[in-house]
């Protein structure tokens, strides 16, 4: 619920004006109203946080033709773009307008669409040709009689051979068992299902058209699956739910010590897991009215702990020093030894594990994102409690990690919580009036508390109003609203009691902004450590690919501000689809040797080994650092220094 | 019991005298009393039924040195041996005596020795080199550190390729979830078992000298498990009991018929059987103080009928024309999908089946005869209810089976039963006085009734009496005393009342006889069909292996006789051990190849298609044969025709 009046003028259609809003393709020919408008109207979800008012700088677009259309640059537009951005086209869509006639084309970069369409529009997949691990045709194998006395098992493997040139070498237990049935049911015609050589499934008659493989992301908080087309490669249908785990512990770490008590706790939280995976595939199969037997592979990606846990094996190790992994390489586990609900015969694949605490999703991002093939040096970071950073390209990455703490996720924070219905997901300041806008998720809800990205907006957009200093101490200034001090704690605050769904105030205190100090320090230093290791600077790196949820709903530019992220241009950014690595897993059989290579090649370092890595955390903690070299557009945007 | 007398004259030990006895090596220095007297002293079993009154023709060796310082010839070794056998060196123990010191090495043939000594004495067992599929090696891994960061599976698999050479792939998914406790617990000492490149089981510390392996032959009406020690190859206890699957159905047919009915009916034959495999592992780990988790292989072989029961594979196509197999080629199944009792990592591993009723049992005997590798022209033959005959040599084998209906077992026949305690299983006809002798199963039992091997003998000794003519028909000459004619039914009594333990008299009647003839006949067919499709003459077959426990306890002799077997010299018959083939596949990996070649490149012939298979058949059901030239040294020494 944004608490800005929307202006929503409509103005009319004229066909002598065009534009177009990429990558949507959709277009509009209205000509009156700000550019932010005409996208609202012609369905074009841009972030404004502050509705339009010119205040919070974040409804950014890219002009790639027709700049001669707009209207000028105002002075709100210089305050919140570089140099640099505007020289690229960049500008505020609440700002411009269309002033003559002509094509204008917009690009909506991916930190300006609205969080729930990046999962969509923004998610990458990368284009890899179907060719999935498992493989199902369907013959007519001839009738024995007494000139061919062949066993069913030979009749079958050597008909595949003879008339489709598909060498099988076995057939897994549970098919063997449905073979003569399957063969005698339909006169002896018969589909086949193969993996790796194997028979996995036999099946009367001709059912080639029903062939799905599952794609499992197990975040340690969420977790979600798609079923994919395995003749098409398209993502038919999703599922997605807490993972139940989350009541013994928030963290990964919690679940390693609850695992680490009895074996027993182990296998519940192995269990737990499973139930839920599999009531996710048959709301799946519910939905699309398939059966669970239609599903003929699986592939699951998670971090090492959700891994470990997922297949029952005790992950004591990662939690304790020097945090190695039980299993490295990748797994082929038949769903049946794990108890999943889907085809009998079916294994369930998982990526390699890098190390500890860079687990098989990690792998699995980096297919998604090609970085091992990219020409431009990229970084690829995952944030959640752990951040996992991967720092490369064609001839070679890097791999480390850190834990970031809760306080990412909202967790340790005064007000913080989730980013579920209720949540302040996104703030702004107008540093004029230090008046405070904000945006809840969840279309009519009052705040209950604010979320990850909330808070790094907030702490954004206090320092850029000069409400706290780069030490992250609150500035004492008594002609500052709102900041006020209550036993002993000094906090700024964000909702009034009468708004906010709590009837208490909700407020970012100096002890939130010292947790996200913490948090966001490691990232940098992580990222810096990782150039150094390479002898590079932050500036060189070309692309950045940001992974998991939580990562998709921060607004970048607000992390660059507060020094979480490098300050290189904000369309160096990109956005990694949920699960995008796994269900690429399940689309191509070469991928699953490509990730193996990958984790074989990578170099993974711990952070903490390196020689002044507590001197470089500690720099990072200033807002944006302690060297504002290292932050020349945000020194300059901010005014900083 | 044996119902003469037996004289047991203690004679004085000389040692100028030096009796050896083969196989066993066992010596005496006696120099009084007759060989099976002497025999009988030292301990070295040989078969004598009248207990040595020279009625019974049975107790036959063959001396092989110092046949000079031995008695002459008797009227009664005349009568019992052929002019071949007596120039071959046979004697009959009780007629033959020491008559000049000296040194004499006798051969107590195979089928001279008592039927519980052939199983151990006389059971083959191929000399293989003990070189098992699972391999067990310790060794000490490698401590993690910040800098080996290696998962633990890595670490595993690197350290077997770099201290001791050993390719390993992956890893069972019961090993991986034991591995990181089994490497923790004795400070990274670890014992790894492997099988084709994947480790099924880790252990903590050294556990290598407990390493066996169980060989289960699956008999349609007995089951017997060997435990095997992988290290040496030593068989080191054994387990039997009767498959509770008799109780659905003494025969593969009716047990067939039963499993088509109900899917759980196939799944209930299944599963007792498996429980009864079970006892028997958890009855041998209690006899040698091992664990079911020592056990990292089993090998399994049965008919293919029971084959299919034990992997729960609905065996309908193998009782319905034309009687295919379901599963052809060799299996490999996970003890776990099998609820089997042994280590939660092990595989069960069954040779293929040749057809629908030559099963992975017959390439067992193959094996364990060698009889792929043969330069003779070699018979192998199992009886049962069914009947398997292979014979080839090194150039090629054929295959195919008869259904010989239970009367060799003993079922159909009026006073007929198993071979268990009570049962008549050796009878001899003194010809002078019709006087009939016989043993019984069990020291002191009196009879209960006449198995299998008892009946042949039985006809065998009337026809020799001539009680019988070669049609089977009892003569009607009222001088043969018990021989006499009920309700219409005439019979040779065998036991009388007073004498049997079951209050009646024990007789065979004429139907008795018919069973029989119809079982041999079949026997003879098979085999002489076999000789025909090859070119040859049943005295070609240079030697010829008996199977299975049945034809271990026929007197071969009397299979002879009445024109089951071949007429083929009596010293070319060997015995199979029990389960030899099994063990041998135990111990031997390259074994596994050999039979998979062996089953894809043997000829098999359904015997029922052969162009005069029925005219054959009627012949053979003579007794010998209608044609007498077939067997020549039956005529002579039965001085028929």
């Amino acid at each position: 619920m944004v608490r800005t009046a929307e202006n929503t003028t409509h103005s009319k259609p004229d066909t002598r004006y065009l534009i177009e809003f990429q990558p949507s393709g959709k277009t509009s020919h209205l000509r009156q109203g700000s550019l932010l408008q005409i996208a609202n109207a012609a369905e074009v979800p841009i972030d404004a946080p502050c509705g339009g008012r010119e205040t919070c700088g974040k409804c950014r677009i890219i002009v790639r033709l027709g700049a001669d259309c707009l209207s000028k640059l105002k002075d709100s537009e210089m305050r919140f773009l570089s140099d640099t951005e505007i020289q690229a086209g960049y500008r505020l869509s609440c700002c411009a307008s269309a002033t003559s006639s002509g094509r204008v084309v917009l690009e909506v970069p991916s930190e300006s669409q609205l969080g729930l369409q990046r999962l969509i529009v923004g998610g990458l997949e990368p284009g890899v040709i179907v060719s999935p691990s498992v493989h199902k045709f369907c013959m007519k194998v001839p009738i024995p009689s007494l000139e061919d006395l062949r066993a069913d098992t030979e009749r079958i493997l050597e008909t595949a051979k003879e008339q489709l040139s598909i060498r099988l070498d076995s057939i897994v237990f549970s098919a063997l068992k449905a073979l003569p049935l399957a063969l005698r049911k339909d006169i002896w015609k018969v589909t086949v299902v193969e993996n790796n050589g194997e028979v996995i499934a036999v099946e009367p008659g001709d059912s080639t058209s029903r062939f799905y493989g599952l794609a499992v992301d197990i975040g340690t908080t969420k977790l979600a699956a798609y079923l994919v087309d395995l003749n098409t490669g398209r993502s038919i249908a999703t599922s997605s739910r807490v993972n139940p785990q989350t009541k013994h512990g928030s963290d990964v770490i919690t679940r390693i010590c609850y695992a680490m008590q009895e074996p027993s706790q182990l296998h519940e939280l192995h269990r737990i897991l499973i139930v839920a995976i599999n009531a996710m595939s048959s709301e799946i199969c519910r939905k699309t009215g398939l059966s669970v037997d239609d599903i003929y592979d699986v592939v699951v990606v998670g971090n090492t702990a959700m891994h470990h846990l997922f297949f029952d094996i005790q992950p004591e190790s990662i939690g304790l020093s020097p945090y190695t992994a039980v299993a490295g390489g990748p797994l082929n586990v038949r769903s049946n030894d794990l108890g999943l609900h889907v085809n009998a015969g079916s294994y369930v694949h998982s990526p390699p594990n890098i190390a500890g605490f860079v687990g098989a999703d990690t792998v699995a991002d980096i297919l998604a994102t090609n970085i091992h093939q990219a020409e431009e040096l990229t970084l690829l970071i995952d944030i959640g409690t752990n951040v996992e950073i991967v720092m490369g390209n064609r001839t070679g990455l890097q791999a480390c990690s850190t834990p970031a703490g809760p306080a990412l996720e909202g967790a340790e924070i005064t007000f913080g919580m989730r980013a579920v219905e209720g949540a302040i997901e996104s703030i702004w300041i107008d540093p004029k009036d230090m008046s405070v806008g904000y945006r809840t998720i969840g279309k009519d809800s009052l705040p209950k508390g604010i979320c990850g990205s909330g808070i790094i907006d907030g702490i954004s957009e206090m320092l850029k109003a000069g409400i706290i200093q780069a030490s992250g101490e609150f500035k004492t200034d008594p002609a500052i609203p709102k900041l006020r001090s209550r036993s002993g704690i000094t906090e700024f605050i964000i909702v009034e009691r009468k708004l906010s769904a709590i009837d208490r105030d909700i407020a970012i205190t100096q002890r939130d902004i010292r947790q996200i100090q913490l948090a966001k320090a490691a990232v940098y230093t992580a990222v810096l450590l990782s150039t150094r290791r390479l002898g590079v600077k932050p500036i060189d790196i070309k692309k950045v690919y940001v992974a998991g949820a939580f990562g998709t709903y921060i607004n970048s530019q607000s992390a660059r501000n507060i020094g979480m992220y490098p300050d290189i241009p904000l369309d160096r950014f990109r956005y990694v689809g949920n699960a995008a690595g796994a269900r690429a897993l399940l689309k191509s059989s070469t991928l699953r040797a490509t990730a193996r290579t990958i984790a074989q090649t990578i170099k993974y370092f711990p952070l903490g080994n390196e020689p002044d890595f507590q001197i470089q955390f500690l720099d990072a903690l200033y807002i944006p650092h302690k060297d504002l070299e290292l932050f020349p557009s945000v020194k300059r945007v901010l005014k900083l220094g």
